[in-house]
């Protein structure tokens, strides 16, 4: 099976991006077009099927060669049985995408969530390569994760597994509601979305700062103030750091992994981000679970979806 | 293999267990012996093999059915290479255990850490039962744990998955260090010997308290109190039950357990305490990841040591 290829397919809002991969997580060419959410679930099934036999055309040897094709989604899903429940920026609603994608294509599906496949994808092909238990953040929007352990990704008994923007660990006097409704969520404080909402609390209510002379502050800003010395900004920068990595020494005692990888959005931050994280972890975890673990950044940027959903034959 | 037998072994510092188990994680029978540790390394090893052979006296049939003999340890191990590096409460100092084991009884040997073993032994055979994904918390001296994902002890990268005691849950402003240095730990709060620091503390600070009659107070007493309706007392095991909660909120976003399995001295103190971290955890926890979950008392006992033990080889 050295010749096996594997097809991973990232299933966004707007566009629909296809991969194709070798069986160690080398990504060999991509293929992307639109979804077209407004012609509906069918015409999206379609189009999905249309660009996987653009990527490799079947009667080709390679296609002969593919062992499934992966596919990554937003929303809730039936992971075991192929089923996507909802989503929020597709128009999809219990629809059998495993079964349905089979038939139009004729190989094995598997799907699951796009925070995980990305995880999967950065563990398998990217920043994780050759290493058995990694853990990936995504800061974006939100906070997502991913936790592979002994080279599998874990999905937990609901899919809530590696829902890392979801921990509870700013305490109640200053944490805020998230928007999945609990208090103190990691994704109020860490993501682009609360490091912004951070900012933009300081300049109403006065704080002196050069982000009051930002028209539309996003993270970006945040983390240049901060960089050039700006006091504000520089603790709204320590405090989302400090809450990755105390959210870190928890998963340290739990799976212990080798690598923490930093993806998304925020971790262009790059260093000046990471070491504030390092510190907070290093005292946080006992040196046992410390020593040796070291925190990266991604690598594959937008391509990790394709490349995971390609690995969930392999590593799932 | 359905006639397969797996021996366990509980080796303490005092007492050595053996149980012989089914492959379905049944405890067929136990035996015990003293460790006799001030005799040395030697002679506990082959007093370890002496046991063995009294459960199951080579040349039977039985013996002939038995695949392995795993043996758990209180101590830093070197798992992979089955040596034991150190041990508080033994003479270990980097020996060999699983080499010299199979030179004596000439089955194949496992060791693994006591908190992990004992986990196992409860998801294997025990209160987790036909569960693919649980989490036992023992709450004794110290807080360990043991982490089972997809059926399998987890040990994680350098063995500290699991080490649920040493997850830094409480705030600065009210951290205490922990025995192993570290601040805050949850071991600092949530076990017997963190809920008697809290009581003593109160005490003597001339808090009013029924606990101050007390000549030698136990945990068992911190809860007694509390039961029957004094503050202090209730306040102490809120604030054990609270950093038990919190901090299974992590773990059921980081692998998203079915079932929480709560053994160990201060499990005793049962429902009372167990309904205070049930509100605890569905409070800090998303609907997704708490929904059907359950947390339940361990059934084992001290056997669950020498069941997981004998689980190495089917769940490791």
């Amino acid at each position: 099976m050295s010749q096996a290829l594997y097809i991973g397919v990232d299933l966004g809002g707007t566009a629909i991006k296809t991969g194709l991969c070798s069986a160690d997580g080398e990504l060999i060419r991509i293929h992307e077009g639109p979804t077209q959410t407004e012609l509906g679930t069918e015409a999206i099934l379609n189009n999905i099927a249309a660009y996987v036999k653009e990527l490799v055309p079947p009667g080709t040897p390679e296609w002969d060669r593919v062992q499934g094709v992966g596919i990554g989604i937003a929303g809730f899903l039936d992971i075991p049985n192929g089923i996507i429940e909802f989503s929020a920026n597709l128009p999809f609603r219990n629809v059998p995408v495993k079964q349905l994608m089979e038939e139009k294509l004729g190989k094995p599906i598997k799907i699951n969530n796009d925070a995980n496949v990305a995880a999967l994808g950065e563990a398998w092909g990217g920043a994780g390569k050759g290493v058995a238990d990694c853990v990936c953040y995504t800061l974006g929007t939100g906070v997502g994760g991913g936790i592979i352990v002994n080279d599998r990704l874990i999905e937990g008994f609901s899919g809530m597994a590696g829902e890392l923007g979801h921990m509870s660990v700013v305490p109640d006097l200053e944490a805020i509601q998230c928007g999945c409704g609990q208090m103190g969520c990691l994704e109020t404080v860490s993501s682009a979305t609360g490091i912004i909402r951070m900012a933009k609390d300081a300049v109403e209510r006065g704080d002196r700062t050069s982000l009051s002379l930002v028209e539309n502050i996003m993270a970006k800003e945040v983390f240049d103030a901060a960089k050039a010395g700006d006091e504000v900004a520089s603790r709204i920068v320590s405090r989302a750091a400090f809450y990755l990595g105390k959210s870190m020494a928890a998963v340290a005692v739990i799976v212990n992994p080798r690598r923490f990888i930093i993806g998304g959005g925020v971790s262009k931050a790059g260093e000046f981000l990471f070491e504030q994280i390092r510190e907070v972890f290093v005292k946080l975890t006992p040196e046992r679970a410390h020593a040796g673990v070291d925190i990266v950044a991604a690598q594959l940027g937008n391509n990790a979806g394709v490349v995971g959903a390609a690995g969930l034959f392999l590593r799932a």
